[in-house]
């Protein structure tokens, strides 16, 4: 048995590559019926670009037809007098349409605008070849000569990319549910889920491109039901373990390049999701090898967990810790982590059973009565409220009901009353948490409820124009960005891939 | 015997590559005794900037003490957390400080904007060593961190220019004048030639990158004296032989990449120096087989020169052809123009002479016989007139001069009178016509203006922070551009390298 991180190298994945070329060449058009109002209009049939001559500032936007993750080629040929000054030509890639209809120097996003994705290329002898040097993540390719010389016109051809991910779309367990849109909502999920699978299971492949275990958790579930590529799930927990800090706790996240590094953040939440996601491995594959070998790492963080207990057997809520829940400034982290913890000992529970491990078994018990009991004194007979000021929120009923604070008929009328209350307490910011609401939905059998979310969730974002699921959504407020630009979002973002997961595990639950 | 193009083919010579590291870590400042007022002071030793964090919008200005040709690579490292963002950086390079005082962005000039030496480039996964794809022309390098992340810092190491010539510095004539001030000006010019002979002699290494046979000509006169790569002055002779147009002209330039093409310019001065071109080699080499060779097509272009004469035996001058001359936008053309028949009447004599060709000679001599008396048609009695407006230039003297047009002491006299006229007849705008009036002085014996244009022209280059020479250069009006924006220039510019050749050439004549 080497280190763990030996284990993760040698299950590293060989990524799939295939050409895909573009479809068509577009033009933006205004279009309210799309994410940010632009969408797309058919010019000419892509092919139609290697008659388009090419002067200075002429620039064109191709559409590949599907959303790609992969390396571009293409060759760039002269036409007329030789070539008397380098061609300077600028390619700017888009998930969306409405990201190109902007030059990026316009960005005033919070985060790095090196994420926009575009290179500029001098080219000084044609024709020239050219493979760009970086993966894009992208379905719009703008390409702009911004400069040559009047005595030569450019064109370009055998525009091509490289696709590439670990996911092979030729084992996708096969699934027939009648239900058009709950089939093609599963389309969109295992493309998402594809395009995020390459040497790690990336939580974006435009942004971040890193191994976040928040992530991790969702992907694995749809994996599960859909490529089974289960060595990667394997290869990740792997990572992680293999990088725990000093006091032993999982990272958040893992840079796998160039090498194996863990972020510098510890959430609460996501540590306790390493036992989860650990549960869901075992459930998935009865390998029971690899959970033995990572059990006292997950075990580990329960005990972390516990060292954040207050003598009321509740979360203390203070500057010193972090957790995450979801991606909303002002929610109070408290009772949801508490939900999670519970959560997190419900599977301990589970695990410690079938690897015979009593003595964790004794801890984790005990540890699930305090929780419990920590939990009972957030309930004030209606809501689970969380810090200071008694926040009531979305996220803290839906982790409470998750983690069993209450039996199933008060979690199913706390549910109910919850979405009665409309937007009067705290709510929900990321395709993320939605995926818990409609977990805690199905968990408490309310099916048409779970349906609707799932419909006027992500349905809606295909309505939408999304051709894959994206990092962030609101429905309400499709312009609202945590990150001051939208154009920095991530349109295909693996922990908003989990209708997949839903409509195959639950099949029957939701055609019944 | 293959084609011309295969001869040429054969020639092409092996580049020689020297790593060059940089020297100093440098800052712009105001300096009114240099060229266009931007000097720089130094701030540390290049070492040091392996030590320097970068963040954001963080620059640094590296000094590499010398003017190169190549390629540029380094290291790039992070320092601090693992890389959460891209690391975007711009590479500008300058072969003088004040290219690199403002940004590119700001340029207005008529020529393209794609010859500003640059790149950007994302970096996603540091350290990495990056190897910037084109060939660089410059002694300054500004490296920009454009974004990254707060994070983390990059720092640079390992900076590194592959420099390239296929000029042999172990090879140069040793010369060993005592005079520090020739000697000094000898080696610019030497360096100025090493550095535009690549895998042909290009103009600029900067800009153009071409073969103009108006370069060839300086170059080989001073490569003969130096280098002496006589295969290459061969070579470029093969080139313009293989590549004349249906007419039999020799084109202005080659174009030598990715397969040797003619520019599309045809200039009657420029296709006579062919023939000039051909008889230095000549001289030089006493190749009989090059010259045998290449014979009818140079006395193909006496015959297109030939066919320009009108009845007056005058050099036409309408709208319908073009001689270069000087870069000057006032001047006729057709005086000296009238000068450089006559000049390359004369060796076309002397070729003809040692090739035994009698026939040629006959022709020759009897154009010759035409050509001067045009020229003393042009003869006012005082100047040399030119077109139809009878415009007096110094190009037009010169040449004149240099034709033979005059006897010798004519000629001393128009000369002496021309400087004393200072600008009141229309000037000389370049390196290249100033070299023309130096080789005349130095034909009439006038030792005093000769040295006095080599230092108050060439010198003052030097004095004003020149380490080659430049494509352009008044000493009057520094901050003059034809092409409306100085950073465009071309600072180490073959036709101005011609100092080395004069004052080896005529080293008893400048230090009796």
């Amino acid at each position: 048995m080497g280190t763990f991180l030996e284990t993760a190298a040698g299950l590293k994945p060989t990524l799939i590559h295939k050409s895909v070329s573009p479809q068509w060449l577009v033009r933006l058009k205004k279009d309210d019926t799309v994410f940010h109002g632009t969408g797309v209009e058919h010019v000419a049939s892509a092919e139609h670009i290697k008659t388009k001559d090419f002067n200075k500032l002429d620039s064109v936007i191709i559409d590949f037809a599907d959303h790609l993750v992969g390396y571009l080629s293409l060759d760039v040929h002269l036409r007329g007098d030789p070539q008397d000054a380098p061609a300077k030509i600028r390619f700017s890639f888009g998930e969306l349409p409405f990201e190109l209809a902007e030059p990026f120097e316009s960005y005033k996003g919070v985060l790095s605008s090196a994420w926009l994705q575009e290179e500029t290329v001098f080219v000084d002898v044609l024709p020239a070849t050219l493979t760009l040097p970086r993966r894009y993540s992208f379905r719009y390719l703008k390409i702009e000569l911004l400069d040559s010389s009047p005595s030569f016109s450019v064109f370009f051809d055998n525009i091509i990319c490289d696709t590439v991910s670990s996911a092979d779309e030729t084992k996708i367990v096969p699934f027939g549910t009648k239900d058009e849109k709950l089939r093609h909502m599963d389309y969109i999920g295992i493309m998402t889920l594809k395009d995020c699978m390459q040497n790690v299971f990336e939580d974006g492949p435009k942004r971040d491109r890193r191994l976040w275990i928040g992530d991790l958790r969702l992907q694995a579930l749809v994996n599960y039901y859909t490529f089974r590529e289960n060595d990667l799930v394997k290869r990740c927990l792997y990572l992680f373990a293999g990088l725990t800090n000093e006091n032993g706790q999982i990272a958040s996240c893992i840079f796998d390049v160039p090498k194996p590094a863990a972020g510098n953040v510890y959430l609460l939440d996501y540590s306790l999701f390493f036992l989860s996601a650990l549960y869901d491995y075992y459930i998935y594959t009865n390998d029971t090898k690899t959970v033995t070998e990572l059990w006292q790492v997950a075990l580990r963080q329960l005990e972390i967990a516990a060292s954040r207990l207050d003598e009321n057997n509740i979360i203390r809520d203070d500057k010193t810790w972090w957790s995450f829940i979801d991606w909303h400034k002002d929610l109070n982290k408290q009772a949801p982590t508490q939900g999670v913890l519970l959560y997190a000992l419900c599977r301990a529970e589970m695990l410690a059973k079938n690897l015979n491990d009593q003595k964790a078994l004794d801890l984790i018990t005990a540890l699930f009565h305090r929780a419990l009991d920590g939990a009972q004194k957030l309930w004030d007979g209606e809501w689970f409220v969380s810090g200071e000021n008694r926040q009531v929120s979305w996220a803290g009923q839906v982790w409470m009901v998750l983690g069993r604070a209450l039996d199933g008929e008060q979690s199913t009328n706390l549910l109910k009353r919850l979405i009665a209350s409309g937007t009067k307490y705290t709510g929900m910011a990321t395709p993320y948490m939605v995926h818990h609401m409609v977990e805690a939905l199905i968990q408490c059998g309310l099916r048409e409820q779970a349906l609707e979310y799932l419909n006027g969730y992500w349905g809606h974002m295909i309505e939408n124009g999304a051709d894959r699921y994206f990092e962030l959504y609101n429905p309400d407020n499709m312009g609202e960005s945590p990150y001051g630009d939208n154009r920095i979002n991530s349109f295909c973002h693996a922990w908003s891939c989990t209708p997949s997961y839903f409509i195959r595990k639950y099949e029957a639950f939701f055609t019944e």
